[in-house]
């Protein structure tokens, strides 16, 4: 159903109604100077990324509006947390598609909100337009690392060992169980998992661990095998990833219980959506939060180990056109 | 002509071959990062804004990608000089639709790339996913101001005199070019207004002026009287604005010569584009670079006198859905 132009909330509507009370700072200038002005924070620097979703590409037409707009929080989040900085604040840009009356707007408002609430963070600015396309919106995430610390993708070195911060594979399934077409695990399982798949947990909670220890790390978003490779890429190193040690999830390893194990596992880490974080930290570093999966050697690229030896995955993770 | 998926250009494929060499700061760590790191500038507040733009929306469907790209960057570029920022960097992301191949993104890179030559940006990160729907894309910029002095729409003061920095209405005459519904002017003065609409010259020349002397200023995107309307509630007072006082390019003047001056120069007022600087100075601030179209006053509100009278617009200005 289109709307009547009556139900079509103007963009200064939208703004005074839904967006002013989340610029709770005065940095944001109340959203009424079409921009932010951030003082310099001695000491530290700004940690900016900038993540982008379309409907029907990045997520379902029929997931929730508020779950969307918590989600696209926390994808940045996660950017955030790969760096070991620490939430400040985001702008945003969001094209309003033709179904998106005062409703759906106020769900996608009331998810800022509650995850702007839970991670610490404050709108500062942005746009908001209409588009005859599907509902497309961006973020702007800005973060604080101390000087000179931001971790990068760049930093591993020949010795290192491989972390992963958690499970691997639930994004991937989750985006099957969303859509109604995972099998072989439990009614409970699907349900769960298509939950993670919504809205995932970015590991900000640990950031301050991977800033004290990691030489390199990125968040596991285009796949465990995809993320992993570019760390290797970027650091001119070679990594070697042992896929039996790879952690799953009890529903995940329930999936992989019927089928092959190697296919199951290549399949899980070339998923995307986990959101954990990939690392590498030197050996004698303390690791107790993640689970070791490899180990940076001389050379260049991934290699992907199946108890003790080489595999070659059939996809490395998703390319988002 | 929708391209065949060999000429599909893949996010990775688009990043190292059009986006990774406009990134040529450290800051940006080559792209490989998901993140840019802003080292802090003592003395310096960071200024950010964020601007979306939707084919069919906000430009046409058969406007150069070149000049879509500049456009964006410039709007962008008019909101930094509005707050005397001098500008940084931007992050960008862009949702490609069916139509944009290889040849349609290096245009639209080639476009960034000569703007950001121009006006000494760099490209800090950001996101570039594909769509099903119309080509949208959106950057965040970053500009610096000396600390505490950038410059907002909420400092007007009674007894300022209002200014604005050049001829308003070639914006909204140069969409009616554009889209070849524009009589009344010659041949060349549609396409000099055409060329304005789709390139405009963001006042980044005159951003240490305006922040030298403007207690209060926004560009004009939306509309003269919009604009100034809105500086006028940010700050809590009444703005009178002169209309026969607003100045009009040659081809703005050769347009009203045939119609009602009154009737015309609203119309002028309330189109949006422009894309000039709107701000208030106290009265003995020097300004030679604006020319004075009326005055701060006790009260709410903006006023429209015409020869001394108010007078009612029809419309304000643009109201983006």
């Amino acid at each position: 159903v289109t709307p009547g132009p009556e139900d079509r909330p103007g963009e200064f509507e939208t703004i005074a109604r839904l967006l002013r009370p989340l610029a709770d700072r005065p940095e944001a200038r109340g959203l009424l100077d079409d921009a932010a002005v951030v003082p310099s924070r001695p000491g530290y620097d700004l940690v900016l990324s900038k993540d982008a979703i379309v409907e029907g590409v990045h997520f379902l037409p029929d997931d929730p509006l508020d779950t969307v707009a918590r989600k696209l929080l926390r994808v940045n989040l996660s950017d955030l947390a790969a760096k070991g900085a620490e939430p400040y604040g985001y702008l945003l840009a969001v094209a309003w598609s033709e179904r998106c009356g005062w409703p759906e707007r106020e769900a996608f408002a009331a998810g800022l909100a509650e995850d702007q609430a839970r991670f610490g963070l404050t709108l500062l600015g942005g746009d908001t337009v209409s588009t005859p396309g599907p509902l497309t919106a961006s973020v702007t995430i800005l973060g604080w690392a101390p000087q000179g610390r931001a971790v990068s993708r760049a930093g591993a070195r020949v010795g290192d060992v491989l972390y992963v911060t958690g499970p691997i594979g639930d994004g991937g399934l989750g985006l099957l169980a969303a859509k109604g077409e995972l099998v072989g695990v439990s009614a409970d399982a699907v349900t769960r998992l298509a939950d993670r798949y919504r809205l995932p947990a970015p590991r900000t909670d640990i950031a301050a661990a991977v800033l004290a220890v990691a030489s390199a790390a990125a968040d596991v978003s285009d796949g465990l095998l995809a993320d992993a490779g570019r760390i290797a890429d970027a650091s001119g190193v070679s990594i070697a990833l042992e896929l039996e040690r790879v952690p799953l999830s009890a529903e995940g390893a329930d999936w992989l219980a019927s089928r092959d194990e190697r296919e199951g596992r290549l399949w899980l880490t070339s998923a995307g959506d986990d959101y954990q974080i990939v690392f590498t930290a030197p050996p004698e570093a303390p690791v107790a939060f993640a689970v070791p999966i490899g180990a940076v050697r001389d050379g260049r690229g991934l290699t992907v180990l199946w108890r003790g030896t080489p595999t070659e995955p059939p996809r490395r993770g998703w390319t988002h056109r």
